[in-house]
């Protein structure tokens, strides 16, 4: 059986993908589902995103014991236990927690693919995992596969698309069919992947983070398989097949 | 002085372009803009793009010695003296005459692009010269400049894609700025620019035309720089500055 491989370029646009019935995997490379990806590898409970910074409120004060996470701006709001990066996620401040995230466009990305059956949460750190775990759901489902790129600030944002691609050249062992977007993606992630984190440094979104100080999240965040875990969101949480 | 490059990936998104007062670089490499390109270096005196079927087949009407061109699903309408394969165009064809041409994605981008002060037509024939001429003209008026790829059928196509990457690659010898796309792009053609044209084969436009029966128009729009010249749309008719 064949199947169809494509990538959209913005968050908004996984409601497409929802429409066609495609399983999803939705990236956002700096950093939300790297965020993700490193709080699960490091053993939290399970992650839950949330759009508003007044909804995490008020579910953490229903719930002390988890952890309030995210940015607005890039920075961890006042009153908040975790920012969004990566580093922060250490098996000591997480292992066992249930996280409470928000951030910008990720947790959009993700609440726009509410609907499809199965929703992955893909970034360089997981690309083969979630490309492997996907490939064999789409094969069982009889589903094609659309990878949610989620943009920053609603515009195409290059570390997305480099990290769709990341994960198309890991889609193998299969009857593959690759859309012009993600044969585009594949190309591009081709072109760099011998140097990916100085190329990725070039995106605005780079630029921006190395400007409020965390280049070290750009590093750790273009490691290419570097966590074997394949994050799915259920409709409520992100966890991971322990 | 530095430059803003960007790239839009759909002819509906000229109009961001326009609204910018970006400099317009139009492309759609299967085929329009490669006829066109082509007409213009073979002699014709001036290349008119016509939206509708209808309104073409007016003008030509009230014009008997205009040539009438263009295609429908690929081909040429019934009636009309050329397709959309640039082969056809010779000199012997189109020297010193006025061309209607009517197509599916290329015209409409033209039409989008209508209200900008500067529509050039891009192509792998004349990347070289279009980037040149583009970025004098853009140092010149202090403008930035957008490529307008017209993708097929309203969707991203490949080949658009790595076209704006090969315009963009000739974008040098001044300080500018590349967008995420702009920059997704230019690594795109990057990676294929040795075997550029067997990778353009693969994008769904492409195989449709190669079920059509012109395979060898794929293989001429391929030619990178081929024709030395930088046709511009001055709202009515492109034509070129001899």
């Amino acid at each position: 059986m064949s199947i169809n491989v494509t990538t959209e370029f913005l968050a908004r646009d996984a409601v497409r993908a929802v429409r066609r019935g495609d399983l999803i995997i939705v990236v956002d490379a700096l950093r939300c589902t790297s965020t993700i990806v490193t709080a699960l590898a490091n053993g939290a409970r399970e992650v839950i995103p949330v759009k508003s910074l007044g909804k995490a409120r008020k579910m953490r004060s229903e719930n002390p014991d988890y952890l309030l996470a995210g940015e607005r701006g890039g920075l961890k709001p006042s009153g908040f236990d975790l920012g969004n990066s990566p580093l922060e996620y250490t098996p000591e401040r997480v292992s066992g927690k249930t996280i409470i995230l928000t951030t910008t466009s990720g947790t959009k990305a993700l609440e726009n693919s509410k609907g499809a059956q199965r929703v992955f949460i893909g970034s360089f750190l997981n690309a083969g995992a979630v490309a492997r775990e996907a490939l064999s759901t789409a094969l069982n489902d009889g589903r094609d596969i659309c990878i949610v790129q989620s943009g920053t600030n609603g515009a195409f944002s290059l570390e997305d698309f480099i990290c769709a691609g990341a994960i198309i050249s890991n889609l193998t062992d299969a009857d593959i069919k690759l859309s012009d977007a993600a044969q585009a993606a594949y190309l591009g992630f081709k072109s760099i992947e011998k140097n990916l984190c100085a190329n990725i440094m070039k995106s605005e979104h780079s630029k921006r983070l190395i400007e409020l100080g965390f280049v070290e999240d750009i590093k750790f965040s273009c490691q290419v398989n570097l966590f074997p875990i394949a994050p799915f969101y259920d409709g409520r949480a992100v966890i991971v097949r322990r």
